[in-house]
């Protein structure tokens, strides 16, 4: 039988507190915690003996005594928990183990063979969740749970996948359930972009924080940090950007979302399409993302080399990703663009040089600078955040009813 | 010599914080307000006795006495302070008095005679601002200050109207500096959206707010309240949606804003445009926006009274105007949508029993709803968020730095 948090003890809000202070103040003493928590010295050296009971921190040696006792600096155990997140793209899947230091234990990522099969995913992510925290080495019974980041829309509050336009067949799929049965930890579902938010504010050094962050995948997406708050919509269905017309004069060729939309700009398989149209490269499958996102792969290989026409075709992109960019910038006053996903890496050599001459030149209101960046944390950025929201779902000092769990 | 707030002493954070208490609690005792300010007996004494003497508060009568010594009810008195809020829109200048209990005292809308040439219009707003104060009856030396929501973009910080696209000649024009030197009351400018998404706020028994606000007036924008905040953007200008594309297939007759984008398809000038190119309306000077007004007044009367031509033309606004709010209500995942602005009131008859199905063929996500209504504030929104923006800077216990004075 497999267990989740409750052996971990960690339903006590003011545990919750003392938890995190000690995860953001490392080597807080106990009066340090007294007095930063309000709580009484009884109730703190109660919590911490506890917490330390659990393996959720430890002491460390105090450095230079001062008068009087040497207060004992205490630290967070990062063998005491962990978390599991993963990022379902049409293509990638991605699966990361954070620690509950808030390092990354082990990252894996692959391609998702079957993702028009609802039910293969469920076990494909299972077993990889599986095989991540059997190679990391860690006790199964320190995981607090699994996130998961997925494209919209979702109903996140039920845990359902509702009808993703890049995951046909998933319809009311019951992902968050059929992950608690299939791996036996508490899941927590929330989409993608809202999840890759959550990691680069938390990578960002940056205060106040404020930012759009753009998702590149099979899809395209959007969401926002706004004074160090992710944004997430009043449905958590934040950031459909993909129908905002970018290019009125685009042709429509074989796609099947809206001409000169966003998605049409950017997404691989428009891109696929467009470079088969071209006689560039052969049309994929297009009901085979593994194939659209191959093809899409050979694209941009093709224009890394100097290729014209395909060089031509992710110039193009840019310029409407661009138009699309200063939408955002016009609407939100937010000068501050973070790039992110499993397809820029593919985009960023050719995008990163030119997006903030061509999104300045769509902005209403003169500005010195307008920032397009890489997202600091990389590819994993929406596997990580998914990870993150497992992590403060337990140990952050206050409710939530997202979780399904033992 | 006109004086400003310096009399009212309003200065002392902790006065301002009974004020406040006071302002949301009508009724409350000295005891009520120790228990809510946390300050002690003593100050509440100084404050409220302060409060009383410069006619801010006022006691009233208890109602059933308890055992003991009665607790005196204590009130804002109405008349102890005022502000002035003026919305410039290039065709009209709406003017209100708000009185220290909120309620809207005087307000006048007249129209822009001159609003090419910004020192005739600062010299109208001091003569609309005096006769205002004077018509109502009230003591000039209690009028806390003057609100100004103008079209954007505008440095908030500096008092700059920097070049909006509806106010040809108004670049870097120092409004607050200017105003302030020909009224003698200290001056607050902030953009029309931002002042007008503050008043439909404060206007809403709703809770937890959040609503998109779409102005239409000589120009369209967008603010947005999230969580009983107006969310200003970084650097306060929010909502620049002109340039959104909401018809590919548009035509750009002499329209000199971007082909199909949202400015296109609904400001005064570009229906007026649409009219006279169809021969329903001669094609006004289109450097007046006083003519532009009328005939675009003319334009919504003659689809009132069912002219075929007038009819179409507003239809296909209002389908256009809903790609536009499509695009907000995907990326924002707000399904809630408010329309207020001088334009609104001649186009809501046509706008409002279409939009919402409208808006709702837009959206990635289905949705039950999709709410979109006229402004409960009425035509002076954007005025009353100005006055009610001054009010919030003088008497909420907050820093700002917004303002000249005296």
């Amino acid at each position: 039988m497999r267990r989740g948090s409750n052996q971990l003890r960690l339903a006590d809000f003011n545990q919750a507190v003392v938890l995190d202070v000690v995860r953001r103040s490392p080597g807080v003493s106990r009066a340090d915690l007294q007095r930063e928590s309000g709580l009484s010295s009884q109730t703190i050296s109660n919590i911490t003996r506890r917490l330390i009971d659990d393996n959720l921190i430890c002491e460390t040696t105090p450095g230079e005594t001062t008068r009087g006792r040497p207060s004992i600096p205490l630290v967070i155990d990062r063998d005491g928990a962990f978390s599991v997140g993963v990022h379902i793209d049409p293509a990638r899947l991605t699966t990361v183990l954070l620690d509950l230091d808030g390092e990354v234990r082990l990252q894996r990522q692959q391609r998702t063979p079957q993702a028009t099969n609802p039910p293969e995913v469920t076990a494909l992510i299972a077993d990889s969740v599986d095989a991540l925290i059997t190679e990391a080495g860690v006790d199964r019974n320190r995981v607090l749970g699994l996130g998961i980041a997925a494209p919209g829309p979702l109903d996140v509050q039920a845990g359902l996948i509702l009808d993703p336009p890049q995951l046909p067949n998933w319809r009311n799929v019951q992902l968050r359930s059929d992950l608690h049965e299939a791996t036996g930890l508490p899941v927590l579902l929330d989409k993608d972009v809202t999840a890759a938010a959550t990691a680069e504010l938390r990578s960002s050094k940056d205060s106040p924080n404020a930012f759009v962050f753009l998702y590149l995948g099979s899809g395209v997406g959007a969401s926002m940090v706004i004074d160090n708050q992710v944004f997430r919509g009043t449905t958590n269905n934040i950031g459909e950007i993909g129908d905002i017309i970018v290019d009125p004069e685009a042709e429509q060729l074989e796609w099947s979302g809206r001409r000169g939309g966003l998605a049409s700009a950017c997404v691989p398989e428009a891109l696929v399409l467009q470079a088969a149209h071209l006689g560039l490269l052969p049309l994929p499958n297009l009901s085979d993302y593994l194939a659209i996102d191959d093809s899409c792969t050979a694209l941009c290989d093709l224009a890394a080399a100097g290729d014209g026409g395909a060089t031509r075709i992710l110039e193009r992109a840019a310029g409407r990703v661009a138009v699309g960019l200063g939408v955002l910038v016009n609407l939100l006053d937010m000068p501050r663009v973070v790039v992110g996903g499993p397809l820029w890496n593919r985009l960023s050599t050719a995008f990163l040089p030119v997006l903030p001459e061509l999104v300045a030149q769509e902005l209403v209101v003169e500005r010195e600078n307008v920032a397009v960046e890489s997202s600091a944390v990389g590819e994993q950025v929406a596997a990580l955040g998914a990870a993150e929201l497992v992590m403060d779902h337990f140990l952050a000092p206050r409710a939530s009813a997202l979780m399904v769990g033992p």
